[in-house]
């Protein structure tokens, strides 16, 4: 498969749901993989306004991964990035408790000068998609606004005083998904999941309840999920039970959650097969859907290849299965 | 005279008006010579909407200039400058006609959120100002939007695209300041202007058809220069029949207008003198005005606190003469 095949997809469409960092790892493998066949939805619940700037951290982790343009060290934001403006900001007596970075700053411009035009965030993001030569096609997974917001005990928090602000300290009692009754979700991510054609859907290891229920909680999804021909795939966020990075197992126990991979299966009811690590492997009996074991901590580039590949052919597996039965 | 004394000012109130970096140079002497009192009545004519940011370049410069955090050798913006949010913009196919430093966009972001927001631009720049320590109060000459428009053979070209994107290569026509007739003057700048104590005004060597005209065409300003009590210098921005910087001479050249400190004099109908360069002395003669001559080159900051001193000695001079007459 040369570069430009892959580029141009070879009708072999898959979906994948995806928040930041961890999901944007397996985003950038299965567009290794699948070049322009990807169709990426990502979660806009943690986008927030911020310095009159409107902020969507997880479609821009997405974009930089995607694109190549992401510190792999640190884990978010740009390589080479410079801490100037927020130097200035500080002098200046500006609020400074959300790092943006210099170059980072470019996309928060553009995008808030672009809505406040008559620019959708899904065009917004498939112009810097295109320009930024992602093949991958990136769909927020709503142009409404949804902000997800933590109940704690001190209160309520928006997910980014929450996340970043709090560096997730304070207890979760709830997660709520403000307006999210109200939003209409992607209309292509919803065309994608019913297109007859679609080989898998591939729900990516981010944090279910703070990136990936926001996009389940925007009517439509969740019935697209249920609906759709090809098989579903989750991927555990969890390696020997605990999360590779985020507050994901701290949740769970907040939340009266059992940390295994079964809570995960059963946080999925519409999934037809669960990919869990090998230091899981023996949660694989109590998973009440079929299960593959693998390595999942993805450090380099070629594992993430290699665990999007693998999970394609168990998307394979079970199609089969499902024809033959 | 200590710091502190500057500082707080010595009851001695002076106001001036000024465009951007020709005129901060004297502002700063200025603020050296009186701290606290001194008020600079900035050109916001200059302004515009940029990327979705508000840009004040004349008041930015001041402010930098004031605050000693600007470029001394580039003669604008911030020292110690990066431009990695020019190059991220550039990627991402942004705009890119109009220079941005990292720190300086700061600036930008902050008062683009507090003018979306109750905050006036007299307000925060003051807030600004007192935030990076600047002794002398800055006023925007209004907080109304009025827009330098540049008429060319070529059709009209806003200031920016006038002066940054097309380097003042088109032929000037003509000169408007739009909206100028509606826009109220700063209500602060004018009672500086009429207060009885006030000491002396000064025309900082701002070009006078870009920089000091859209202060004037403000409804107020003539008529509060005209009826002052204090004296009104002018400092020509000509040397030697040459702007120092910027299209002055070709503006001139453009409008008809003959180069001469006379011209300059003339152009000022209510200044009470005229401080002109060495080497103009020769056009002394023509001057309407009394004339004060000096070298009015500021290359380093002596030059700038001594050519204040000399003009808040020529206004008491002025001053002293019009009483004993």
């Amino acid at each position: 498969m040369t570069p430009s095949q892959k580029a141009s997809g070879n009708g072999r469409p898959v979906a994948a749901l995806c928040g930041g960092v961890g999901g944007a790892k397996l985003a950038l493998g299965l567009q290794k993989v699948l070049g322009g066949d990807l169709t990426v939805i990502v979660n806009t619940g943690d986008d927030f306004t911020h310095l009159g700037l409107r902020i969507c951290p997880d479609i821009d982790t997405v974009v930089y991964t995607l694109s190549g343009l992401s510190d792999q060290e640190r884990g978010w934001g740009r390589a080479s990035e410079s801490w100037n403006f927020m130097h200035a900001l500080r002098e200046a007596g500006g609020e400074d408790w959300f790092q943006l970075g210099d170059r980072d700053l470019a996309m928060h411009v553009l995008r808030t000068q672009a809505l406040h035009g008559q620019t959708t965030l899904s065009e917004f993001t498939g112009t810097i998609a295109e320009r930024l030569g992602i093949h991958a096609r990136l769909l927020p997974m709503t142009d409404d606004t949804v902000a997800t917001n933590v109940l704690t005990p001190e209160g309520p928090l928006g997910f980014q005083r929450y996340f970043v602000g709090q560096q997730c300290r304070p207890v979760v009692k709830k997660i709520e998904f403000l307006n999210a009754a109200d939003a209409r979700p992607s209309e292509q991510a919803i065309a994608a999941l019913r297109d007859p054609t679609l080989e898998a859907v591939i729900i990516c290891p981010s944090n279910p309840y703070l990136s990936i229920d926001p996009i389940l909680s925007v009517p439509g999804y969740r019935e697209a999920l249920a609906r759709t021909t090809a098989p579903v795939i989750a991927v555990s966020p969890l390696v020997g039970g605990q999360a590779v990075k985020g507050p994901t197992t701290k949740i769970m126990d907040e939340l009266g959650i059992k940390i295994s991979s079964a809570s995960i299966a059963k946080h999925y009811p519409f999934i037809s097969g669960l990919v869990i690590d090998e230091a899981d492997r023996a949660d694989a009996a109590d998973v009440p859907v079929p299960v593959h074991v693998t390595p999942t901590l993805m450090k380099t580039l070629d594992d993430r290849e290699r665990l999007a590949a693998e999970c394609l052919r168990f998307a394979d597996v079970l199609r089969s299965q499902r024809k033959a039965s």
